[in-house]
């Protein structure tokens, strides 16, 4: 297997970084490699802000409950959907692009976009033996990080993304089941069988927890998603998105 | 420079692939390179149809306006953000999750989710030598792509991603300066700047088509934008979200 597959499938999440900063052709390298992924029709519907100013990066861990690590660390990105470009474009070239731009469709592409441009500078960091974590805790209050970075209209902070030198390296949960992932043809239409990959990955995700925990914890990988997703998190996102004249029709 | 930032810089799509199919361990090799990624808070809220029946490819390429590559290719995947699990989930431990999948917060999470995924997938193909390219086209009716594979509530087809060996590689089109994509502490906000650079781009892109096609093609990337959105697509979305049962509220 190749260096770059085995990257892949080795990375872990860093949390616990060395007190030592990105050099500027680092961060160039790792934005750059975020422009390179593929974008929607070429829209390129993303901007990344890199924070470098304390007293904002301790303001965005607060925001994150937080998270040390959102204020230390090599380097701070936040990516964010971006339709503002092509809002100030459509005025440029007097057109009417409000209609699109208002619609799930295109915020759905600025979100894809967002993203690959996010993993393809994950990759990069990881490459140049940094470590990584994204931060969606940014999204606790995007009401406050937009203030802070000054966001405007048509642009939605989605995640941070913490880079630097690790001084701690997390271990790798197990993943769901390949089968459970992965359909072929059609979604997986067998109820029992659905249930059953889950199960068997319950008992993978509890092996792990106990051999971590000498036995302590034991909690299941259902069970964890259940009561996570019985308390809804975050539910004036639908309203502040909208307010940022996106997803509305 | 490292190999593994030389690929990721060097990434051009390919749209065009010989008659020769991936193998299963290449497929799982995509598959778990994808499964890889960092998933918020763990849900791993995204599947992976991998389509390789000739019939559902010839219909898939025929939503996606005939794009031939859709249809012939080593290998066709299907990503779709995913929460049609964690409604199971729910059902199997007893816990109300409704209101949080139904939020606009999950959806980005799930789009975010499948996206990250989906950048990996794309890399590790790229990374045995195989070439890649997004299929957004099978947004043009997500009703007849679920229907074609069985797609259940609360999943949403995002987009394709046709793998296989090169037999024409696209040129790599230069993306929006540095400057305009990358941020530091606030979002741009002067405004001359921001069209300074919109402008400095539109002639890059410009000499780029002049180059390629023996001048007779010089349009600018702010004229193509402004163009393309003025014309809103898939207006349906946001019903079809909906319907689904996320991105309610």
């Amino acid at each position: 297997m190749n260096e770059m597959i085995e990257r892949i499938l080795a990375h872990r999440t860093v949390r616990d970084f060395e007190e030592r900063h990105l050099n500027p052709e680092q961060i160039e390298t790792i934005v750059r490699s975020a422009q390179a992924a593929s974008t929607s029709s070429f829209v390129q519907a993303y901007s990344i802000i890199g924070v470098t100013d304390p007293d904002k990066k301790r303001e965005l861990a607060k925001i994150a409950r937080n998270q040390h690590f959102v204020a230390e660390n090599g380097h701070f990105f936040v990516f964010c959907a971006d339709l503002h470009r092509h809002d100030v474009i459509g005025k440029m070239e007097g057109k009417d692009v409000a209609a699109s731009l208002e619609s799930t469709e295109k915020f759905m592409v600025s979100v894809v976009d967002a993203s690959l441009a996010a993993q393809n500078a994950a990759l990069a960091a990881e490459a140049m033996g940094l470590g990584i974590c994204y931060v969606g805790g940014l999204r606790n209050d995007l009401e406050k990080v937009s203030e802070l970075l000054k966001i405007p209209d048509k642009v939605i902070p989605l995640f941070g993304l913490a880079v630097g030198y690790p001084a701690s390296v997390n271990d790798q949960k197990p993943r769901l089941p390949f089968e459970h992932i992965y359909h072929e043809n059609e979604y997986q239409q067998n109820n029992a069988v659905y249930k059953e990959q889950l199960k068997q990955y319950n008992e993978e995700i509890q092996e792990y927890y106990r051999a971590r925990t000498e036995g302590e914890r034991c909690d299941t990988w259902t069970g964890q998603m259940a009561e996570m997703l019985s308390h809804p998190q975050r539910m004036y996102m639908h309203d502040f998105v909208e307010k940022q004249g996106m997803n509305k029709h």
